[in-house]
């Protein structure tokens, strides 16, 4: 399994994964879900990925290799971010049909994208593209996708997130997440990779690996965690206690 | 969907659960899914239900049909409680076995049960029974068991639970754990039932139903997320952060 998250604020863009892939629960590696595909003049993208890595593994080399022999310009010539998402949704969907099909029952070559980053001239953006091709943005209401092991991860974003905060702020709110996730499930793993990126820099300035033991992330969670568990002790007693 | 949750400390029991019962987004309902089964002078059983509706009502129906009839004597005359599981889950598989192949690709008449409690002799605990009718029961490091959508309200589980905890704490733990779920998925609901069991009190005694807007259960949130907050704030800063 995989978590990957990204987040939108008024001040940039919080991009977030672990480094666990699993196949069954004995063939656990470590590979880096975060793709930085374009960092050039007048445009930065980023791509989180989850879901089956051989499918991932097919969309960045062919991204890639469309961005360099030219053979499809979508990547640095889309005037819109959705257009890339749409690019990155077709091209998934291609190599899926590819191998759709060639496996037994309980075979999955299915894959979850999101695409943060902006292009001059636009706002940033985050999009969720699903296995199907389509994609969706996030919101003022909702300023955050997920995908992978989404779930025990949200209940903090829920609670903590502002589109005002800064982008420190969003990236410790993410990295809470993630390491709650990696606390409840064994398939989502060290190293944390953690890219901030500030509204209108259009470079990648800020990409922070935190592997396991990193002494930040340690001090993150010893004092998150005994936080909670003071709060918890302070909690207003039930009516029949004294 | 439906969150049922039974925490296992040294005190006693806790069992909780949501109200809440979908079929599809647009039929919901509210269903109690606690079930105090027997409260005798030589056992407490108390049954969580989640999953089909129509199951887990035709469980609790023939459980009571034949705890009236003395047709079967498992629920008052087991000496065990993984008898009661394991009558529980018999019961479960042949309800199933009844409808299974009457319904069209995604129907699906699987139920799961927590059974908690005492008998006379024994000590108290907590079964998990799936819905193939085979159980698991909580141990001294996994001092709880959940069914339903169980992924939201875990973290904090796991992070705040001792088996040496008072049965209130656990009681509080178990209410943040639901809160935490319904803020994050819309398919548990309100009212909350949190039934507290004391070691060998062999009766139910404390048995809260905590509705909608419920203060104590508006207090315990506000508190909580507000000690969150404050604690978020007060998080170490990045090493680049002045």
């Amino acid at each position: 399994m995989t978590y990957c998250l990204a987040i939108q604020v008024e001040s940039g863009l919080v991009m977030a994964s672990d480094s666990r892939t699993n196949a069954g629960v004995d063939y656990v590696s470590t590979y880096s879900k975060m793709h930085v595909l374009a960092d050039t003049d007048d445009r930065t993208l980023v791509l989180l990925a989850a879901g089956n890595l051989a499918t991932s593994q097919a969309v960045v080399n062919t991204v890639t290799r469309d961005r360099e022999s030219g053979a499809r310009k979508d990547l640095l010539q889309s005037r819109y971010l959705f257009e890339v998402a749409d690019y990155i949704g077709q091209i998934s969907r291609e190599i899926q049909d590819q191998v759709r099909g060639n496996g037994g029952a309980g075979f999955e070559p299915e894959a979850s994208f999101i695409i943060g980053g902006q292009i001059r001239g636009h706002p940033h953006g985050i999009y969720l593209v699903y296995p199907q091709g389509n994609y969706i943005s996030a919101s003022q209401d909702t300023p955050y996708l997920q995908i992978g092991e989404s779930k025990y991860g949200k209940p903090v974003l829920d609670l903590i997130l502002q589109t005002d905060m800064s982008l420190e702020e969003a990236g410790r709110c993410a990295l809470l997440s993630i390491d709650s996730t990696m606390r409840s499930n064994l398939t989502v793993g060290p190293p944390i990779e953690l890219l901030l990126y500030g509204r209108e820099e259009l470079a990648v300035r800020r990409h922070c690996r935190f592997p396991y033991g990193d002494p930040y992330l340690a001090a993150l969670r010893e004092d998150w965690n005994a936080s909670l568990r003071d709060a918890f002790g302070a909690l207003p007693r039930f009516d029949w206690e004294a």
